[in-house]
């Protein structure tokens, strides 16, 4: 792995607010950046007014950060590559954009947290499904888009096998506002990126009943244990889901007001029902195909996931929030 | 250990908000409950007005629930002592009370979160220290106390060496909104329950400077790595910490508005000082002795404890709020 050049040229496939966020970010480091959407009229649109209005809205986009819908011009020729694609969208775009990826010499990373619903793949194994052998790596974290874009103090973690692609990495977004943690487990990372969402819609249900912390710190803690059990079948570190990975994002997720994930739950909580919700929002929520997603992966690996039983039945088998619930406190007394 | 009795002989000592509370749930479920208090001024107004003003506003003190504050009367004849003494004042409250246990039969049960200063004692510690070998076991847990007392769904962990204690508090303390696990890790119970405190401390100190959720998470994640590796020097299960005990009242403590204890960091990070925070203070916040206490269990353990440092230095050493977040967040690159 070569040093970090003066002048990485970089492109974020992905206009939503996390990818939008780290194109500024990457381009406030100096950096030479391009931003790929999918769509040329909303890219048109960024173009022209250099606010994400839909996905980040009141942060500028500076003016020398280059912008497209091409991918050629996003894949041909980058240091670096950063996949901030919906996770049931990524196989799509990554299928488009192959011709124009330069697999010997460009690092990849990806940013999407999900696990694709028809192959129960993790966002890295779709990624080498697709492209084969590449530069790989994977940045997740408690990573608010607004609050990183708004200089908060912020942290993730790079996973990789290589440590030499976790260093290019970690030199290439850390800031003094940014911290990143190195961590050479993949599979842990990328699930506790991912399931967390489903837990979040869990903690989103209690809120919605009404209940408060001590519920929640449950439903979290709880959360997390059937995360790990999961992970750990698949291959993962147990203590990778302790880290700002698995715990942290599970925390952010779970207690911010801007996550969509809780504020799906919370709106069903209330007495609202999955299609009322999702139909009046912009944004993709992972949580809800990723409930599926982990729904099946526990049933397939036979590890016991009452939270997100739970949270699947409500959100699919339409069953009764306050029941869910309830049926998770009276469970058995048990030995922790 | 006999099954437990139709009508088991309680009594809690503390009329604080938790005592109070725990006091109010096991005459709820039929036990014979003495609440007791150290002064007689607030027992007879408790007495008399059937409300805990002071530390449980707005819950009513059932008829039924016997109040004192005779130490005899509330020590003599128990199947069950409840500990809810401040950390602080333990030691003295045990003291008198002795003459009055009867240490043979009666089981002990601390529910106090915190660390002595002048010895580093645990509470479980300071109890045997005081009262020789008694059936002790210890409760703790995300447990904001006038949640359990709304009746909203909480759960603790009864932590005991000795696994009939710890079904015995299982039973005793059970009810289909209050869901209690069972550990043998005593001292990863008690340390879980006593440092995070501190890492709440440290969250609110973020929130005052105005951060957001992302470095709350951090703090929180990295908070719960700084306790895990002090608790496994001083005898802990390393899995303690995950679970409901220790992430589960950390996440609890950091997030709740009712956190007394972020409240202080909260006012600290806004510009305030210590003193003037306390003093206007009816509750005791745990967290500022015990900073002091996790500071010098990690010098004396060499375990590397960076944000207790900083929130101990923060309190005690007068150091700028905002210096020691940027210190946190500007220390080397690091694996996680």
């Amino acid at each position: 792995m070569e040093a970090i050049k003066a002048k990485n040229r970089i492109s974020v496939l992905g206009d939503g607010g996390w990818g939008t966020t780290l194109a500024i970010h990457l381009h406030n480091k100096g950096y030479d950046v391009t931003l790929w959407g999918v769509f040329d009229d909303y890219v048109a649109s960024l173009k022209k007014k250099r606010v994400n209005t839909r996905f980040l809205p009141g942060i500028e986009i500076p003016r020398g950060l280059n912008i497209t819908s091409d991918l050629r011009e996003a894949g041909e020729g980058k240091d670096l590559i950063v996949l901030a694609i919906p996770s049931q969208y990524m196989r799509g775009v990554l299928r488009k954009a192959k011709p124009h990826i330069d697999r010997r010499n460009s690092v990849l990373v990806s940013v999407t947290k999900g696990i694709e619903n028809k192959t129960l793949m993790r966002m890295s194994q779709v990624i080498s499904d697709e492209l084969g052998t590449v530069k790989l790596g994977v940045l997740s974290g408690p990573t608010i888009a607004h609050e990183l874009a708004k200089g908060m103090p912020t942290t993730a973690v790079a996973a990789c096998g290589n440590p030499d692609i976790c260093r290019y990495l970690q030199g290439i977004f850390i800031s003094d506002r940014f911290r990143i943690y190195a961590n050479d487990d993949v599979v842990g990372v990328e699930l506790g990126g991912s399931l967390k969402n489903v837990i979040a819609i869990g903690c989103g249900i209690s809120d919605g009943l009404g209940f408060g912390s001590n519920a929640k710190a449950a439903l979290l803690s709880r959360g997390l244990v059937e995360i790990s059990r999961l992970g750990v079948a698949l291959g993962a570190k147990t203590r990778t889901f302790s880290g700002i990975s698995g715990l942290g994002d599970l925390v952010t997720t779970c207690i911010s007001a801007y996550s969509r994930n809780r504020y799906i739950g919370e709106q069903i909580g209330r007495g609202k029902k999955l299609k009322q919700v999702v139909k009046h929002m912009q944004m993709i929520a992972e949580g809800v195909p990723t409930a599926r997603s982990a729904y099946e992966l526990g049933r397939r690996h036979k590890v016991e996931m009452p939270i997100v039983r739970e949270v699947y039945s409500v959100l699919y088998k339409n069953k009764n929030a306050l029941k869910a619930v309830e049926d998770l406190m009276t469970r058995k007394m048990k030995v922790e």
